[in-house]
């Protein structure tokens, strides 16, 4: 039997999968992550189902494609039937509760549509994405002549309030801002500024107080079971740290760039403009890279350093031997790799993240350590949690797209394993569809990668292709080749034969189908009599030996 | 300006495009809907978008394909959170009523899920398909040894009752059974009675009793701007008709049957098992179709004669000056061609409707009576009634998947229209899924047709191809023809390309899209930003001259 009944579900924001001591990083020591690693499974190819905060984070938590829950960018509202995480968790008598960040946009005028008061125990769960808020923040508490980006004011910065950081906005002024000249702030959103140390004193700043949070919860939760998503803000921009870690690297800790001339030479016209955005050409800076990967570093080993606390809070509560752990991400960070920054297009640091397990049952035993190096989507963290409760994804296949990784976590090999991976990429919003003159709805990338090959397929545009045995740097676009036809043919069929999947029967499950074969015969519909021998007896009951 | 202020939105349910008069029927006399095409215009090509009652319905209702809004089969729930009719419609002041049939299934757990209560206006809306329900009765009302067919007891049950007709099933004992030897009834079921009267009185029998409910509702409606959907149940099996109608047309009115041996040489496998199915093998036989398709034919006839009756009423009160009539049906009826009972697949008699729309408006006299031979799909209906009442369909281009009609009807060429119909079919419920080892998520089929090809992907199986040039009465399946190799390519592009439009980003309009570039900077989010002179000093209004 499994141990597990709590699921800690951590999420870090534009963590690339390179940056841990257990990915291969040689100067960024992260050994509380590497510990879990250890205990765990970690999955070597594990791909977002969209490089942008909003969409992957809301396949994370639908456990869907973005084609199908339709939230394809950030600020998209999630539709309102969609599922999430706490419709599948709940019902198995966990509490679902969030720490931190969903990005989730709720589906205001839907919800009107069909009478949900926003303040009922139903509306605020459809407004959190699931999840019963305990403190959501979504982490980028901006604002400009236009007002504020996020309308939620955070109980962080009541926090911050409460312990004498002043002003309307102290997640900027004192957490996101260094101390500039005389009396004026460095800006964190400047990145000249992103070694200064944060005005904030380091337990003040975003990622103790974060995972305070979810001790505050553990211990409020006490016996019961939960489910609890610990959704860091960082390492996402603003680039700024608290003391000591906005100095604990420097230039000489800064991995290479990962760049090559042959990219820029006669690009594919898409890759050409992500190219042109300011933080690709910011990032393609060396002084920029020497400047912000050393703090990007340091707030990575940060939160290496809370989730040793956090892992020894929970040992000493004996939470360990019952719960589920997740790291991971919601997408990568380019850093200036590929003459990019961000995140957005769909190379290796952009796209791949970090993704580890650890299942505390006995049955784990003999995978703990061990490298996967199967192509996994983070869809398929829904159905291995309900997998890791005792529940059967499977009855859930009419919803859920990914599959369980327990196999995995068990040292099984699954029955067979999936050979393609796909990411999908909206970029109607950005000013790079209207510099391409591509309408809202073709602004549209699809990648298909399989262990080998990466295949981008750009509605409107030819198709982008990477051979990573040759390539593992991803400097050469075969997409025009004509000598890779056959390869592109032949992934192009893979895309294809997704974009026909069946994904919206989704209020039937395949268990009512095979249960629905033949019974309308049943209740009297009887197609294509001739005669009423041609049917038994007893289909005729309801309408025979009656007076005529 | 349009004159439209009132939709009359007439279905009749299994009506093949070719059983009308002005169609190419030579024995069936349509006169009224003749009349109807005279002063409006025909669709020579419209096809449904998927060839079942509920699927296709489903379709119809919100505008959308089968992919997308998921109700891909009789009883499979449409979602919650779907739109339909009603929704689009009732913004613009219409009253949007049905009397008759929807085939529509309720997500009741959906519905659950987000505390909408059933018997709440949202919740009738949610569950009746959109429609303020005056009168609707899904006109199958068999029963058998496990329960009912359809739990709802229509209205028109009682009214029979009321009128003397016996039984706590007068639908099955009068409407569609006649009197058999002795005091035994002759169900309808069995088509050897085909030819006797039903034993209800004809005004009593349900294509009368509905149109008078369509004049009830105009009626009451009075002057208030109103959208009806008259959904007949005819002539639909139980193929059974009263006096005179049962005995109007003989078998020397049977058009020859359209069917070769070389179709069952050797059938791909979907086709073949569809061919076994018990309605294909009983039309398959003479004597059924002598028996049955003079009865069809007199359900048609019938449906005429009640619809001249009610555009005079129409008439009479002025309303035909002020209405946009549609007429058309929710799939067709293979009648043994292509050794087939029933529907389902995807040749014409089962996939192509009639489609006659009459648009009262001064800018529509120039094309009164014209045949328009374009790709037309059942979903432009929904963006036709909307252009026609003046709003404008792209506005909901993120959620109606077809295009306005408006553009034929007032005799102006659209800038471009689609090369491509497609349609869908899920047969997973059917035992021809379980006899051919298919899983439930794989019983799919679907149809590209262009003006000259006809192109069927059947997942799991070799495609299906058809030359309508060559070989207009689609005999020649050109499926597995190495000569046509470049052809099915082409076609399975198509598909393709449509398999990944861009569906579900339903809670964003293409205008939202366009607002959002750009916004969240001026809401001071600064991205790549090195120095603060990267970007307008007012970015930086909220976040510098503040006291350090």
């Amino acid at each position: 039997m499994s141990a597990v009944r709590n699921i800690l579900f951590i999420m870090c924001d534009q963590l690339r999968w390179d940056y841990l001591s257990c990915t291969g990083h040689p100067h960024l020591h992260t050994p509380n992550i590497d510990a879990l690693a250890n205990k765990g499974v970690r999955f070597s190819r594990a791909y977002v189902q969209s490089p942008v905060c909003g969409a992957s984070r809301m396949s994370f938590y639908t456990g869907r494609y973005v084609q199908s829950h339709g939230a394809t960018w950030n600020a998209v509202p999630l539709k309102v039937g969609e599922l999430t995480l706490g419709d599948y968790l709940r019902p198995l008598g966990l509490r679902t509760a969030l720490v931190g960040k969903t990005h989730m946009r709720a589906d205001v005028e839907g919800m009107e549509r069909l009478g949900i008061d926003p303040n009922s125990i139903i509306g605020v769960r459809v407004s959190e994405c699931g999840f019963d808020p305990y403190d959501r923040d979504d982490g980028l508490h901006a604002a400009g002549p236009d007002g504020r980006y996020d309308p939620q004011i955070p109980r962080y910065n009541t926090y911050l309030n409460d312990k004498g950081y002043t002003g309307d906005n102290p997640w900027h002024d004192w957490a996101n801002a260094a101390q500039g000249e005389g009396n004026a702030l460095a800006s964190g959103w400047a990145m000249r500024h992103a070694h200064k140390p944060a005005r904030v004193k380091e337990e003040d700043s975003e990622t103790p107080y974060m995972t305070r949070r979810a001790m505050d919860f553990m211990a409020e939760a006490d016996e019961a079971p939960w489910c609890l998503h610990l959704s860091y803000i960082k390492p996402h921009w603003p680039y700024i740290a608290p003391a000591p870690y906005n100095n604990m690297y420097g230039p000489s800790h800064v991995s290479p760039v990962v760049r090559s001339e042959a990219e820029r030479a006669d690009p594919h016209p898409v890759f050409r403009e992500f190219m042109q955005q300011r933080a690709s050409e910011t990032f393609s800076r060396d002084e920029v890279r020497d400047e912000v990967i050393p703090v990007y570093m340091g707030l990575i080993k940060q939160i290496d350093d809370q989730l040793g606390l956090l892992f020894r809070f929970m040992d000493e509560r004996g939470l360990l031997g019952k719960t589920l752990i997740v790291f991971t991400s919601d997408h990568g960070d380019y850093l200036g790799d590929h003459w990019m920054g961000e995140k957005d297009l769909f190379h290796e640091p952009s796209v791949k993240v970090p993704l580890i397990v650890c299942d505390p049952s006995r049955q784990a035993d003999g995978a703990r350590g061990t490298v996967c190096d199967e192509l996994v989507e983070t869809i398929d963290l829904l159905p291995t949690f309900l997998e890791a409760l005792g529940s059967d994804p499977a009855s859930q296949s009419h919803r859920l797209e990914g599959r369980s990784l327990v196999p995995f976590l068990h040292a099984r090999a699954p029955a067979a394993w999936r050979s393609h991976a796909i990411s999908e990429y909206d970029y109607s919003v950005l000013p790079v569809a209207a510099r391409l003159g591509v309408e809202p709805r073709d602004a549209r990338l699809f990648m298909v990668a399989d262990k080998r090959w990466k295949y981008v397929h750009a509605v409107g545009f030819r198709p982008m292709l990477y051979d990573l045995e040759a390539d593992p740097s991803e400097f050469h676009d075969l997409g025009a080749d004509p000598a890779y036809e056959a390869d592109r043919q032949r992934l192009a069929q893979e895309l294809a034969r997704w974009g026909l999947r069946l994904s919206q029967r989704t209020a039937w499950s395949d268990a009512q189908v095979r249960a629905m074969r033949g019974r309308s015969q049943r209740q009297g519909v009887l197609i294509g009599v001739w005669d009423e021998s041609d049917v038994p007896n007893e289909l005729w009951s309801e309408y025979t030996g009656k007076d005529g």
